[in-house]
């Protein structure tokens, strides 16, 4: 298929449109996030509830890891079904809720806000839908500016939920470092959209790929969570998303010669666990594809993935998704599929 | 095999321990847990987090139910890197930490205790082993009182952390009618393995399964998770369990027909939910096997397996289980395998 047709699908066109998202967002809701930062230094926070499904939950799973680790609060990922099932009353006075929903239409989203609202929390929508359900019912909103976005599979909008959240827990801990290296952000997603001729060569590999297991950890459990999501709504393998710490101590016993892991493997914190994992596989033989900045752990991979630059760790699930996405549209193309069209699935899930 | 033969493996005979040992808890830790829960209402507590991995943190799932339903407090299920792995400094004054873990000597939900207890946190480490790191670490413990547990496979050990956490949360919230009804529990675990003659008939029908699906919903969402682990553990059969309103959104697209779905549910809240989802599953032929004491879904199911006796909702979690420890051991046998021995799997866990 010639590139230009690629350009008839509105997946491809979406990811391709991040590094714009992405800058849109820093322009147009700075502003607006560094005026909620002032309002979370007022109250005194002790915890921070997420209400979210499917993409939505995976981006907020790198939240949990964010906001703790930055700001030092708890982050508890809400059961929507403890509010809209069965009806609990919980504190939330002293709480942060965050509502992260792409169409702000999830109707137990709204409902997990509008109970936290009337319990006294400070409520903020995170939706990319400023005429919503949720846009209407949290106290505040941060827009996530990815425009339309009319795939199925949600891509542009996943990225600019990432920024929503590490703008406003950088603003909130005052940290200009991070703040500075998060502006460059279209900068990075620019390059890393460079590495798309390199996953179109080895895409064919996994014509017939039926189950796989992507593993991250830290601060790319997200991420192994959401490419995970993407190569099972796009091409229909059973992929299992791991994180390596649980991986190893267990699951690895499935692997057998040939099976394929994806490995999201940034330098930092979780690496030495990444290179345990690919030593490990290699002696059994299986299929590595390691996406890495890291020429050690790249030496050693079946299909190296490398991203051509090194970033701060807790950035890296900014830009380490987008390689996973292209893989996966890629791949739904070579199987016969349509990316845009995922069997059984809706662009807004209502849940109740 | 004669039944007595059974008996020669430490996961049956811990499954057939479960009412003594329930009923051991409530007599050798229930003033204990009064005094606990007398000082959780002196304190203003905003905040639960909770640590643990595999099967502790599966009986965790029900806790973040059971202490936001119950108690109102929010609760959130820690990610031990944060802390292992980060070093994170995360406000916890106004917090409980309870960390769990059967052998006690989980190395990162120890360090997890360990930085909650210097942050000021109240901390109770439930677990299995008196003379464990966890029972040194945190401020009080709740003992499971299981005794030794030998199999590999959890199972005794979970139902007692399930226990602990019913009788805390029942105590601090003065619940009497709840504490009534919890104090039946070795009466009503009694019942339920009177099944086992029903499931040990239906097990060689499933000699030759690979992969199945388990759902729950709300409070037996934990149920779904800890079933799956048991299969996956004992019987090698790739089973991913879900929760019935996220499996109804996409994924039951690959139910195809004879494909097997566990479904655990209980009369109560989330009982709709399965109605449809059964009803659903019939119209593709699939093959539902079904826990529940409620006629109406028994009915429709390929292979109905009857609850004797009927229970509050939030109290079924406790019982739903051990036909599905039942179930694991007896196909592991039929499989060929041992189900005290699961390749690859070690008892203790060491992560950091």
């Amino acid at each position: 298929m010639p590139a230009m047709d690629y350009l008839s699908y509105h997946m491809y066109r979406e990811i391709l449109e991040e590094p714009q998202a992405v800058a849109r967002m820093v322009e147009m809701e700075g502003d607006k996030i560094r005026g909620l930062a002032r309002i979370l230094r007022e109250r005194d926070i002790d915890c921070i509830v997420i209400a979210a499904r499917g993409t939505s939950d995976n981006a907020a799973q790198l939240a949990k890891y964010l906001f703790e680790y930055i700001n030092g609060v708890p982050v508890s990922l809400a059961a929507p079904s403890i509010y809209t099932l069965y009806g609990a009353r919980v504190k939330l006075d002293k709480a942060l809720v965050l509502g992260v929903s792409q169409s702000g239409e999830g109707l137990d989203v709204v409902e997990v806000v509008k109970h936290a609202r009337e319990a006294g929390a400070v409520t903020i929508g995170i939706t990319n839908n400023e005429g919503s359900a949720l846009a209407r019912t949290a106290e505040h909103t941060i827009f996530c500016r990815a425009g339309e976005e009319k795939s199925v599979a949600a891509t542009k909008t996943y990225v600019t939920q990432l920024m929503a959240f590490y703008m406003l827990s950088f603003e909130w801990a005052g940290r200009s470092d991070l703040l500075g290296e998060l502006s460059r952000a279209p900068e990075y997603l620019d390059r890393v959209l460079t590495m798309e001729e390199g996953i179109r060569e080895i895409v064919p590999r996994y014509r017939y790929m039926k189950e796989c297991v992507v593993t991250g950890r830290g601060f790319n459990y997200s991420t192994a969570l959401e490419a995970a999501l993407k190569v099972k709504e796009t091409c229909y393998v059973g992929s299992q998303p791991y994180s390596v710490a649980d991986f190893l101590h267990g699951p690895i016993a499935i692997v057998e010669e040939g099976f394929p892991v994806f490995v999201i493997a940034p330098p930092g914190k979780a690496f030495p666990n990444f290179m345990e994992l690919c030593t490990k596989l290699r002696t059994r033989k299986a299929e590595t594809i390691v996406l890495s900045s890291a020429p050690e752990i790249l030496d050693i991979s079946t299909v190296p993935l490398r991203i051509p630059f090194e970033l701060e760790e807790v950035l890296t699930p900014l830009v380490y998704i987008t390689p996973m996405q292209l893989f996966s549209f890629h791949l739904a193309l070579v199987k016969g599929f349509n990316p845009d069209r995922p069997r059984g699935l809706k662009k807004v899930t209502v849940t109740r």
